[in-house]
């Protein structure tokens, strides 16, 4: 029986690549065995992920891959250049493709290697994350930490080829599919509210049953895609992603970074929501069923509600701000989202307060 | 009495930049105050040229200035890394400006920075080099060494502004001058015939009274201008302004890099031009015609015509080959250049031998 591809082949358009593709694919062995086929190329893959998979990588590619070991410690300029030591060993040259096997840290290791490297070479990517297939394997961003700096540096350059396939969100843990989960409702929620609504319908099914992930997965893309095409440089419209976003990322900060992302973005998701009430950009009953459906999703966590300040603290850091005023973005309704500054003061400060005590858990 | 501006804006269209400006100006302090004052900006500046220019520069940049030290040594990525460690202590931000002042090196290492802090910043560049002013100024490219390898790194992320200031061609040496020379007659040679020969009959003239380059300046550019358009990223078209550089880059790798760049291109043209006239492409004539053109910029420097395979064996590492093919840009006839795979064999040998005999002193 011929197991037929169900989405047609995403294109996006790219300053940088003039376009590029997405693919769900059934296979992953016969993927890679063409892909090897068709150019000269290189793998750079995720230890963890060769351990898992490395029965279906033709034992051929041996003298063509690089294992890597993906810690956010490794997101560096310095490992990036021991890798690429190890590509010149190879011999590889600017004509030749690489191709990326993992999640987020092999993404943003290759495609910062692949911006560097001779001016630009190609690359090609098989994300194995929730995360990798719903979200940043499009939108050309990289990014590495330096010396204390989280995500500092960083280019823009996509792959010309992205390859989705569902056997690997198998190997996930659910803590890394409620992740994904979380980023994907960000970008149902800056769209509208039925898709969200039936991802929330589905939620407990989808965490065992990961192939009803993909129909998702596609529908994520596929409103990503609309936004990057017109904004891949992220210097206006595509600012509407941060959604969730800023709130978000003080909440990683000031827990250490032990929430998964996604699952902090959904309360980032919350907060703001509840701030765009507060300031009655968002009616009341749309509050409820936006915050019905995030809560689904939310963590187990807490939040020092006499400490505020602390988290007030590290909103102030982040880069999209002006002055002491934070820019983030609100919600006036499921699908209509809207950039704002706000003041970093004693009124924000009482609307998070209030949010925590009410909402935080 | 106003000093009127002789050129008009040049706007240069870019994937990365959509567009960016190139102005001919006449006051390097005036214009320098004028852009500090428009956006918050740090100068990154060569310590020689901050030397030589440091009275036209306003006493209040100095805390936001940073020295950079111009050594090939230098273009690295940990060189790189050190002037971002001070970019940090000056709390640089992803929506100020840097503004460049310097020659090749500065270039490479402001606009390497620019591509990968905060994904991109903006940069401006006041070139004072000829070299930098006729040519390497646009076209977006970066180069950065990497362990022993020259150039191996690198990126396209073109300044959003570049000023074009005549008084710091005074600053440079004969052999300075004669470098740019040879990589404007480049773009004389790939576009025609008449500026070439206008430019090596006002030649001497031009070493002492530098003004008159400013007019080749702005063709150099014009012609550069027309190929970058269509081709940024160097994957078909702009591969024509290799002409020259295939034959010279090789000649300066044999000679330890000790024949400036501009002119090792001369011998580079010379010689394509040689090896073009022998497989018929060139007429005797047009060989003639452009070899009297050419010699009044060659440097002096001797070849051993008895250790061609040394030559040949630096060409064969070129990037830009096929297998064991050259890849390189033949003439049919100025104005009318060819990309062409010579085999390196002892055809391609006993060529070259012929033309160092007959050409090469």
């Amino acid at each position: 029986m011929v197991d037929l591809q169900i989405f047609n082949s995403m294109i996006i358009k790219s300053k940088i690549n003039d376009e590029y593709y997405v693919d769900f694919i059934d296979n992953f062995k016969l993927s890679l065995d063409e892909e090897f086929s068709k150019k000269t190329s290189v793998i750079i893959i995720d230890e963890v992920v060769y351990n898992l998979f490395k029965d279906q990588i033709n034992k051929k590619f041996n003298n063509s891959l690089i294992k890597i070991n993906c810690s956010e410690a490794n997101k560096t300029i310095e490992y990036s250049q021991k890798v690429i030591r190890k590509l010149i060993e190879l011999k590889f040259r600017k004509d030749y493709d690489l191709i990326a096997i993992g999640g987020g840290i092999t993404q943003d290791i290759v495609a910062f290697i692949s911006s560097i490297l001779y001016r630009g070479v190609n690359w090609k990517f098989y994300p194995t994350t929730l995360l990798g297939q719903c979200d940043s394997c499009i939108g050309s961003k990289s990014s590495i930490n330096f010396d204390s700096y989280k995500n500092l540096l960083g280019t823009f350059k996509p792959p010309s080829q992205i390859f989705i396939n569902n056997a690997f969100l198998y190997t996930l843990t659910e803590s890394e599919i409620k992740s994904g989960i979380g980023e994907m409702l960000h970008y149902f929620l800056v769209d509208g509210i039925d898709i969200a609504l039936k991802l929330s319908q589905e939620y407990d099914e989808l965490i065992i049953n990961r192939k009803g992930l993909d129909f998702f997965i596609n529908k994520s893309l596929e409103i990503k895609k609309k936004i990057i095409e017109i904004d891949e440089f992220d210097m206006s419209v595509r600012h509407i992603f941060n959604y969730g976003h800023t709130f978000g990322h003080a909440i990683e900060a000031i827990t250490n970074y032990s929430i998964p992302h996604g699952q902090a973005v959904t309360i980032g998701m919350d907060l703001a929501n509840y701030i765009s009430m507060k300031l009655n950009m968002l009616s009341k009953d749309n509050f409820k069923i936006m915050h019905e459906i995030l809560k689904i999703n939310k963590p187990k966590y807490s939040i020092d509600i006499n400490n505020i300040d602390n988290y007030c603290s590290a909103l102030s850091k982040d880069k999209k701000n002006k002055g002491n005023n934070l820019g983030c973005i609100l919600s006036n309704s499921p699908g209509n989202v809207e950039k704002v500054f706000l003041k970093i003061d004693d009124n924000l400060k009482s609307m998070i307060t209030n949010y925590f005590i009410h909402y935080g858990t």
